[in-house]
């Protein structure tokens, strides 16, 4: 289904962008997969595998004698060609019948997305290819793949938004796990646990996911729970999400846990999570088809920084789809490591975090992480937003 | 543990194979990894990050801000330096003070396990060393990387032979899942509960391990265990293997199932059974350091066609390690799809497969897949060889 889905889409793509064929050419996928395959095959492949999508639609795969059977019962296929020696005389045969103007192969210095061709593979196929007078043939499919993953269907928003039910659901039994004495890494078990009483698993490794933060000096992100203790005037913040028919979700909620005495948070504990909730809805307000990642990342962090905070060291937020970090438009700041990311538009079906952060000093790292999907005239939360710290009794 | 030991290896095998540097480059590893990764970080990257060995044995890691504490718990780097915005101004700093004649990057056209560099990737960093006129210093790192994985240690092979044990043990308890009219899926499910019940995961992906094949005309290799019932006069052959810290097993097994009356195999599926044993055993005694895959796939493969079978439409045998497929020397023809890897030489601590398979016409496909690994002199059984067809009374 999403195969014969993705397919068509590409199609269609390859009219748009002026492209003639799109060729992903891959080996031994569990070593090295491209991560565009799971639109194109059920399982892993084994030899040097082609598939073929023309702009008129036809589709040709050519793989190893063994692993044919499977790439038969996707039923994407108009014809699945089997070798036992070598993929370079049924491919060349191939692409020498089609003559195509440009073949649009899957590597991007820009979008990691796009990227799955490994440099070995490249220099394989380029001389492959020189022997047909086809070497120069070969460009970037990175604005045909970027849109075959950023451009959602109903289906693959569908997905997301069951990932995103059970965060929010799993999130809101958290309360019980966070208490003074405790420590991240008992927080993180008492969640995992969850996910699997659920039959679900992790949006990313297990190692951080969830990630437990509480009080200052933590490793602030990307960092496995620890020992470290939960302690009464600590903001604690976690960052988690699952995975549901392999399309993921990504969001992050924070916390306060009261001193004795206290009924509210603190002044500048509130005046923070408060700062963050604006920002953050500022930027869902920005966003529209047309508008580059850049500006929305802009509104954000203004926001941030006119209310007296350090900028936050990362993107305003990413795409999110089979990956955590799925896709190539980023609502991010021109860095050198973002590449061109941050300067494509924005489309309807994009489907973006917003995660600002921002210390608050002696206490603790405080950061919100929504979900919202691009519209024809705006974006739409696909979250339920925290607009209230939570206040944990000790 | 782990990353250390492979760390001071590849600093000896810089100097074994007169490079001056090896760097290895790689961002959102989660996407697109670098099979080598683990033998140098323990978890995902995200950004632009460089891992790179001198000769001289310093070590020097150059990531992300957020990654960064995962990489300094290694233990493992003399300096790791973390970046915000990029990471050419530090790796360009790093590189220009060490001045290398040589940068061993990961990419290989003949071997998979050594080809972790994007297309995309290495062109930045193609780019990037063009600035301080180093572009031209790149080189493969595949004789470095193939070594890394190839020669493995004592405590490698104490893993590998764990996964063995497991294997082994757990194919003993076959017999009593077989039987005529269950489905090849059904036995696949028993043998999978069994796997569960140890703690343990399969050695590559759950659909096709175990493989099922039973009788004649099915997929043969690669396919996911099907509705196909077992009937009496089948010959009926399994593919499995586990994961132990890391390292796999990866065997196979053949049994016949009896028909009424039947005391043994008939005369065609015992004589198929023993031509599988005998040619075995020779390809094991012809192995030693220094002989080329090649030759140990010719005396293999000549014994099974001069008794008559059509040859086996695949290699003999592959390197097992962190994957089922792990290495670059093959005990394999000289067919086009694996370039190089029969000519590479054996070498001490390989872990090699020896499976050839034959078809007993309308009874089954007959194959056994051993496990041995190189020593100084020749090479030992890893696993307990097969040497009489398992016979299932129905």
């Amino acid at each position: 289904m999403l195969i014969k889905e993705k397919i068509k889409q590409a199609t269609s793509l390859l009219r748009e962008f002026d492209l003639d064929c799109w060729l992903t050419f891959a080996r031994e996928t569990s070593i090295n997969g491209d991560p565009v395959l799971p639109f194109l095959v059920t399982g892993d492949l084994t030899w040097h595998s082609s598939f073929i999508v023309g702009r008129d639609g036809r589709t040709k795969a050519i793989v190893g004698r063994y692993d044919k059977q499977m790439v038969v019962d996707t039923g994407a296929y108009d014809d699945v060609e089997a070798f036992v020696t070598g993929f370079r005389e049924p491919l060349l045969a191939y692409l020498k019948a089609m003559n195509p103007r440009t073949i649009a192969v899957n590597f991007s210095e820009g979008s990691e997305i796009c990227d799955g061709l490994t440099h070995g593979m490249f220099l394989t196929l380029q001389k492959a290819l020189a022997d047909i007078g086809m070497a120069d043939r070969l460009v970037s499919a990175e604005r045909l793949v970027s849109a075959l993953r950023e451009r959602k269907s109903a289906v693959e928003i569908g997905y997301m938004k069951e990932a995103i039910r059970h965060t929010q659901e799993i999130y809101a039994m958290v309360g019980r796990f966070i208490a003074p004495g405790r420590t991240e890494k008992e927080i993180a078990d008492d969640m995992y646990a969850e996910v699997v009483r659920r039959g679900l698993t992790t949006a990313w490794g297990r190692d951080t996911c969830p990630a437990v933060y509480t009080g200052p000096d933590t490793a602030q992100a990307h960092y496995n729970p620890t020992g470290r203790v939960v302690e009464r005037g600590h903001i604690l913040n976690m960052d988690f999400g699952v995975r549901v028919e392999n399309y993921c979700s990504d969001m992050q909620r924070t916390w306060y846990i009261l001193r004795e005495g206290e009924t509210a948070a603190p002044n500048d504990v509130q005046r923070g999570f408060e700062t963050l909730v604006r920002s953050i809805e500022a930027a869902r307000k920005a966003m529209k088809p047309g508008v580059p990642g850049l500006d929305i990342d802009a509104v954000c962090r203004g926001i941030v920084t006119g209310a007296g905070y350090e900028e936050f060291p990362h993107a305003l937020g990413h795409q999110v789809g089979r990956f955590p970090h799925d896709g190539t438009a980023l609502l991010g700041p021109a860095w050198e490591k973002y590449a061109q990311k941050p300067f494509r538009l924005l489309e309807p079906g994009m489907v973006f975090t917003i995660e600002p952060r921002l210390t608050v000093p002696g206490k603790g790292i405080a950061t919100i992480e929504e979900m919202v999907v691009v519209t024809e005239t705006g974006a739409d939360w696909l979250s339920t937003p925290q607009t209230e710290l939570i206040l944990i009794r000790g």
